[in-house]
């Protein structure tokens, strides 16, 4: 199966997180697991897509979702505040989130 | 140093672009070298970031740009339409692009 999100028509809205992570595990990758099953679960979700990511390298992950209000209520969702944190605190020696509006799209299949 | 793309203050455009590989390079590595470095001499290119792929995985690559005229012109550039017809005909079995206006960014760093 693809790991492709199926998104539908533009317009819809984009989250771009990209970020350098901290030696050592800590909880991360069970706290990873959970926010995208969480995220999942949330009005106007639309999918995820999300690299791996080699030592010292840099991590992709985009959500895509219905609106701007979908991306407002997820970051503000209680679970999602406290991965937020330990994120600051732990996990991430860096980040950059980037919330756009997704304008055309075009897909190939071979 | 960051791999981080180090960005103006939005707006400004991001182009995602996603996909899964074929099998074998057959010539990737060489042209997506070249073309990351071609992308960066273009007017209103404004950074890019790209994650790692671990086999049969996505490969993600987020590029900026002053503008959609910029992305246009990077587009339609000679050296690149041999390469996005090589990337069909050979590379990729399957790719997403997605071109976005990013409205706003938040920034962290320990």
């Amino acid at each position: 199966m693809s790991k492709m999100a199926q998104t539908p028509q533009p317009p819809y809205y984009a989250v771009i997180f990209t970020s350098e992570r901290t030696e050592g595990d800590r909880g991360y990758g069970t706290m990873a697991d959970k926010m995208v099953e969480l995220a999942s679960a949330q009005p106007g979700f639309l999918g995820v897509e999300s690299s791996s990511r080699d030592e010292d390298g840099l991590g992709i992950t985009v959500s895509y979702w219905e609106s701007l209000d979908a991306i407002k209520n997820w970051k503000e969702h209680s679970l999602h505040r406290v991965a937020q944190d330990t994120g600051k605190s732990t996990w991430y020696s860096r980040y950059r989130l980037r919330v756009c509006k997704v304008e055309r799209d075009s897909f190939f299949e071979m």
